[in-house]
C-alpha cells in the first residue's frame, strides 16, 4: 500500500442537531452567514428554523434560496455576486447534494478568484475558504462531507468535477428530522445514491481500510432500512439509520472517490438535466456485470453485507448475489430498469461516452474503461438489455 | 439517539509517509517548528529523518528530547520554556504515547496562560493551540489522532486527563516503518493497549456508528496481527495491520472515549510509574468480567471479531469467548496475570480506588463502578483470582 489520506469534517449528527447551526457558525468565527438553499427546503420550514438559531446566536445572515437540482455556473455566478454584495463572511449550505454543492462553490469563489471552471478537476484552490456549516436534509448526496462540488457547465453542457481539500466543509450537522419531509421518490432516488456511493467507493482502486469499514456499514444500513425509509416518511429508526448510512458512503466516497456509474451519471445529469439519484440507480447494475471481474472478493462482502446467503457458493455465485441484491432493491423501489424514458438519444452516446472516459470519477473504477465500453454499457441501459 | 459529534485530524498513512512531515508543517503556516520526542526514538534516528524533511522545506527547528514515559507535569513545564524562548510557532512531536501527549500539552501552554493542571478536565482550552504534525512510532497510544493528553501531577501522584477539541492535532502521519524499531515487549504492550482502545470504545456508553465500526476492525486486525508483530521485527505486513488498527483504536476511543480499565491504569501509573500498555492489559480482563452483563451483544460481536466460532452458542457463552480470546492474547505475549510483581501494596488499594471512580474516563464505563467495585476488582488482580 503507498500512502494514502483521509480527512473528514467536524460531525454534528442527531435528532435536533441542527439547533447547533448558530453556535458551530459562531465557533467558526463567523459575522453574517449567507444561508445557501432550494425553495424545496424552505417550504419545509427548515431553513427559517436554521435561521431562528443562528438568530439566537445574534449572528447576522442574508438567505440565497435560488439553487436548482444539477447546479449551473450561471447560477453560482449569481450567488457569489449575491454572497460579495451581501457583506457575509461564512456560509451554511441546507437542502440536498445540489445546494449544498453550490453552497461550497459559491464559498469556494468568495475568497478565490476567477471563475468555477477555472477548478475543474484536481486541487486547484489557492486561497482559503470561509467557514463553511453544511446541513444536509437528503439522506444521499454526502456532500456535507466530502472534498467533492459537482457543478453543470451549461455552455459544454458536462458536469465539472470540482475535487480539493479546501471543499470539505468545516462543519457537517446532520439532524435524521430533516428527511422527515421528503417524499417517496426522493427519499428512493437519494438513498440510491447513498448506496452507488457505498459501492463505487468500496470496490475503488483508492480503497483504503479506513474508508471500506464505512463503506460496507453503509451498504448494511441501507439494505436494511431504504425499503421501510420509502415506505413511511414517518419511521423515524429507518430515518436516522438512512442518515448515518449516507454520512458514512459519505466519508468513504470523499477518500476513496468512486467509479464509473458517477462518470457516466454525470454525464447524463450535466447533458440532459437527469436527476442525479435515479440515474445512478438505473445504472448501477450494468455498470457492476462490467466491473464484476475487478473484485469478486469485494462482490462477496457486498452480497454477504445485503444479507444474502453465500456459504457454500463458489467465488462467482457469492459474488453475483451483490448484484442480484442492488437489482431486488431497486426493483422494490419502482426505480426503471432502462434510460429509454429519461430522454436519451442513441446519436448522443458518442459525446456522453468521451466525456464519461475523462471524468475524474473514471480514473479509480476497478475495471479499465474505453469509450467504446462505455458506449457499449450506454446502449445496453438504453435497450434494457441486462 | 442523543446528539453525537465526531472528530479526527487529517491522516496520511503509509510507508515513507514520514517523508511528509515537512510539507505538512508548510501548509499549517510553520516557520520555525519545535521537536518533542524522546532518547529512544532519538536512537532509533527517526527524529533525525523527521529533521531532514523539515529541513528539506527551509523551515527551521529546535529538538527537545527530554520527554519521559507518563510524561510529568514538571516536563512540560521545562518544554513550554523550551518552547517560548526558542521562537517556534509549530509543533512536531514523534515518539510513543508519553512523548506526543507531552507535545500536545506544550502546545496546549504555547497559547494558553498558566499550568498544565489548570487544565484537567474536559474543555477548559480558550485559545487555539499552534500548528501539530504527530508521527506516532508506536502502535497503540492512538494520541495522534485523539483528543486527550495525559499528563501526571506529581505532586498528587495521579494522572490527569485533560480532553479538548484543541487537542487533536492538525495532521496525523503515521509510517508503519517506524514500528520496526521497537523491541518485543513494547510492541506486546503498545498492541494490549490498542486493543484495550478497541474494546473499551466499542462498548463505551458514548460509542456511535461511526467509532463501533472503527473499535471492531481494530480489534479484528489486532487479533490476527498483534502475535506476528510480537513475534518478528521484520515483518511489514504485520507493522502496517497493526498501524492501522491502532489508527483505527484510537479515532473511536477520542470520540466514544474509554472505562474502566483506563481509569484503572491512570491511577497505577500516576503513582506507581508503571507502563500503561501492559498495567491496561493485566486489568482488561478483570473489568471485562465485570462488565459484561452491561452488552452480552457486543461481547459476542467481539468474540467474532477475534474469530471465535460463537454460532449455536447462547448469548452468555458466546460472550464469554470475548473475555476468553482476550486473556488467550495475553497469555500468548507473555503479559502477567496479576499486578502482585508490579509493586502495589494492599494499603495504597483505598487511595487508588477513589481516584479511579474520578478520572474522566470511567463516565462512560457501560456498568456503574463505586469505589468499592473498584478496589474489589485491584484486590482480585493482586491476588490473580480470576
Ligand atoms: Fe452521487
Ligand atoms: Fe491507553
Amino acid at each position: 500500500m503507498g500512502i494514502t489520506k483521509f480527512m473528514t469534517p467536524e460531525i454534528i449528527f442527531g435528532t435536533h442537531s441542527l439547533s447547533q447551526v448558530g453556535e458551530s457558525m459562531l465557533r467558526l468565527g463567523a459575522k453574517k452567514v449567507f444561508v445557501v438553499s432550494d425553495p424545496g427546503v424552505v417550504n419545509a420550514s427548515w431553513v427559517e428554523k436554521a435561521i431562528h438559531y443562528l438568530k439566537e446566536c445574534k449572528l447576522d445572515y442574508y438567505l440565497w434560496s435560488d439553487t436548482t437540482p444539477n447546479p449551473k455556473d450561471y447560477e453560482v455566478e449569481v450567488g457569489v455576486k449575491a454572497y460579495r454584495e451581501s457583506g457575509c463572511n461564512a456560509v451554511v449550505g441546507i437542502g440536498g447534494g445540489s445546494a449544498i454543492d453550490a453552497a461550497k462553490s459559491i464559498a469556494l469563489l468568495g475568497t478565490n478568484e476567477g471563475t468555477i471552471h477555472q477548478y475543474e478537476g484536481v486541487d486547484h484552490v489557492a486561497r482559503p475558504l470561509p467557514p463553511m456549516v453544511m446541513v444536509p436534509t437528503t439522506a444521499g448526496a454526502g456532500s456535507e462531507v466530502s472534498q467533492f462540488s459537482i457543478i453543470v457547465d451549461s455552455k459544454r453542457k458536462v458536469k465539472m468535477t470540482i475535487i480539493s481539500k479546501s471543499l470539505i466543509p468545516d462543519i457537517a450537522i446532520i439532524d435524521p428530522q430533516t428527511l422527515m419531509t421528503k417524499d417517496a421518490r426522493l427519499t428512493a432516488n437519494t438513498g440510491m445514491d447513498a448506496l452507488t456511493h457505498a459501492i463505487e467507493s468500496y470496490i475503488s482502486l483508492a480503497a483504503t481500510p479506513l474508508t471500506e469499514v464505512y463503506s460496507l456499514q453503509a451498504i448494511r444500513l441501507i439494505a436494511k432500512y431504504l425499503r421501510p425509509s420509502v415506505a413511511s416518511q414517518h419511521n423515524r429508526e429507518a430515518k436516522e439509520a438512512m442518515a448515518m448510512a449516507s454520512l458514512q458512503a459519505g466519508i468513504a466516497f470523499s477518500n476513496a472517490i468512486l467509479g464509473a456509474v458517477h462518470a457516466m451519471s454525470h454525464q447524463l445529469g450535466g447533458f440532459l438535466d437527469l436527476p442525479h439519484g435515479e440515474v445512478n440507480a438505473i445504472l448501477l447494475p450494468y455498470v457492476l456485470e462490467f466491473n464484476m471481474i475487478s473484485s469478486p472478493e469485494k462482490y462477496k462482502n457486498i452480497a454477504a453485507a445485503f444479507g444474502e446467503n453465500v456459504n457454500g457458493l463458489s467465488l462467482t455465485d457469492a459474488a453475483q448475489l451483490a448484484i442480484k441484491a442492488v437489482k431486488d432493491l431497486a426493483s422494490d423501489l419502482d426505480i426503471p430498469d432502462s434510460l429509454s424514458n429519461l430522454g436519451l438519444q442513441e446519436e448522443q452516446l458518442d459525446f456522453l461516452s468521451h466525456n464519461a472516459v475523462q471524468d475524474a470519477c473514471m480514473v479509480t473504477n476497478p475495471r479499465d474503461m474505453s469509450a467504446t465500453d462505455v458506449k457499449m454499457l450506454f446502449h445496453k441501459v438504453l435497450r434494457c438489455e441486462f
